[in-house]
């Protein structure tokens, strides 16, 4: 191998996951949890491992971890994830797995030795694409959910999620918790595709992750009467959209005044009949901002804008939290580390806020962890629109290559 | 049979149709046409016509037809449909069919002698429960509207119109406008449940039709983007939900100020997922008031609010009319031949409006048709609360039986 192929390799690479679950009349993906894509997705992980040398095996929650001597104390893990959103992107998660395995080839091709095993993982839902609870995979490795609360959730089709699981040849009485495996790991670095677009104005492929906006999302429910849309008067109409409009339009303007971003996503309208008058609407809320005051201003504006159309309609509201994740400030020694190692390799960086959630902000939790981003140029996230230049990419397997030489060296 | 009985025998065929498709749970309703509910009402239907000499045959669009000494020319025809909006209430349609069946009881027991043939007609599709296109059955028949314009809309489950209808046994080749059997009637009269609450406060049972509202149905689209919900900046989203927000409430405040009613009853928001920005919307809106300037002012409003807030947020919006009826102004000798035998009768009665489309409707585009209706006490309606007292209903079978030996003796 010499470097004047490793774009090719990366491209041939990349090609065979995107090869996966992708719909050829829209370019988008789907590759939900332990579904056929899934399965698919992770037959290729362990193919593309053993071609490496590379062992790999589940953990008791089903992330899978590809070991390059190991599994051993003081590892140092990095990876993403197989999984997609309906209809999303084919960089968000697939990249870090990609340039995780080509960064194997690029330090053994250097004649790397590492002082310290090297894991790269794959975790288990991290979109929440199937059950709405995002990083599952990791959360319930770290212990940050519990299984309990979340396998009774239902999929789009109905499907529990401990018979998902289950179908899959996980153990469900053995979920949870995992410190055996997360305790091997001294750091955890993930490499993805940037969400946004604040490097292509800065110049740079790289950038640094800084922070994490804290997140929650939230369950809207309002309840008013499914009346005749001819024969009920406006007086007499419990509208339950007419409520979740106003909901909607105070999302924005909270989300405009706080500087965060607020997203009502899925919505369910009953009965959804042309000639009925909405009786009830379940929906989503989900609301980032660069501190927890910013969200919690964002939500209580919606939930007001809700409450005063409900009583101006006759129609009760709840808007309950269904998941939160605080603000992460990645580790500042590892991050120190992360970034002297690029500038001897001359990579150059940016640092870099975001507010998508990762895996790596559930790890950060209990292990030194730092983010690599790699340039997008559109900013487009879990649509076909999103991408990077393979230069971008290749660069973003130097960094990589420079942060795991560092920490495994 | 003596009068005494008759409340008990009404309750008792009444309660034999409200055993088809009903949820026992929730008390809704389910009979969507060329389903098994569907076959098992009409199957009663012929069962109950039949219990009474009554030949039934379906005309070449799948309505049903119970004569009373005919089929032959210058016949009155009375009836309703069998068919519910999903989650409906159990007196739509069903009361106009079993007032109809208990009148013929009435006049038989009565000793009456048709001097005309009498029909008892139950519509298909009245509802469009399935296939989004109110009075179906009425409209093919009158040529209202054209099989070529149907046959390849689609339900919920993905089935065509074709495919529904052919399964039903019905000759697709053959659908359309019949004069043959429409050329039959003289006059048409459809008793039904009351539909908002005008009875209750005039202290009477029964109402005669004076009009209907005009109405039409349109579908919105709108196209925006599907981007990240957390790392798409608001300046960068193009929220589809965002433009419908400021249409739903455009629709009631339009609607407030014309004087009439409008409804967005269908929402489809897709992804429709948590995290991501919705990137389009597919609804329906439903405008009704009292004359064609009013209707023509709300739906213009609404189309001004979605194109306003399209061009702020970068979304593409798209109004197109679906369905179109217009005012009904009920034939006036025939309202007055009505009101007449019901003053004769001895049933009080006031002049009752609706907003609410019907086969009359239809109907009285090509035969003189009146409507009757039946004082609902909650005055809910496609809804569980919709009903009738007993009391009520069988006033509203006297009323049948004078108006129908007027116009048939």
């Amino acid at each position: 191998m010499t470097d004047g192929d490793l774009p090719a390799r990366f491209a041939a690479l990349f090609a065979e996951l995107a090869a996966i679950g992708r719909d050829p009349a829209s370019g988008t993906y789907r590759r939900l949890a332990w579904t056929d894509e899934d399965r698919a997705a992770r037959a290729w992980f362990g193919r593309a491992a053993a071609d490496r040398g590379l062992g790999t095996e589940p953990d008791r929650n089903g992330n899978l971890w590809a070991w390059w001597g190991g599994p051993g104390h003081g590892a140092v893990a990095t990876g993403s994830h197989l999984d997609t959103v309906p209809n999303g992107g084919g960089w968000d998660g697939a990249l870090g797995i990609v340039s995780a395995l080509i960064a194997v080839d690029e330090l053994r091709g250097a004649g790397f030795e590492p002082a310290r095993p090297i894991a790269i993982v794959a975790w288990i839902e991290e979109e929440g694409g199937r059950f709405g609870i995002p990083t599952l995979g990791s959360r319930l490795s770290t212990g940050q959910v519990s299984p309990s609360d979340v396998l009774n959730r239902v999929d789009g089709h109905g499907v529990t999620m401990r018979s998902a699981m289950a179908g899959a040849g996980i153990d469900v009485a053995r979920l949870g918790a995992d410190p055996t495996t997360i305790g091997l790991l001294d750091a955890f670095v993930e490499l993805h595709v940037e969400q946004g677009r604040r490097l292509a104005p800065a110049g740079v492929s790289v950038g640094v992750g800084s922070e994490i906006w804290p997140h929650g999302r939230w369950r809207i429910r309002i309840t008013g009467a499914p009346d005749h849309a001819g024969t009920t008067t406006l007086e007499d109409r419990r509208d339950a959209l007419l409520v979740l409009a106003r909901g909607v339009i105070a999302a924005r303007l909270g989300a405009r005044v706080a500087g965060g971003v607020a997203t009502i996503g899925r919505v369910t309208v009953s009965p959804n009949v042309t000639n009925i008058v909405p009786g009830s609407v379940d929906a989503s809320l989900d609301v980032r901002a660069p501190d927890e005051v910013a969200v919690a201003s964002i939500v209580k504006g919606v939930n007001a804008a809700l409450e005063d159309a409900g009583v101006e309609e006759g129609a009760s509201v709840a808007l309950d939290r269904e998941s939160w994740s605080p603000a992460v400030l990645f580790d500042t020694d590892l991050r120190h580390r992360v970034e002297s190692a690029m500038d001897r390799a001359l990579v150059p960086w940016a640092p870099t806020a975001t507010a998508a959630g990762h895996d790596a902000g559930t790890l950060a939790q209990v292990v030194p962890t730092a983010m690599l981003f790699v340039r997008n140029p559109t900013g487009a996230s879990h649509a076909p629109g999103e991408r990077a230049e393979l230069d971008d990419a290749v660069a973003g397997v130097g960094a990589l290559v420079a942060v795991l030489a560092e920490l495994a060296g």
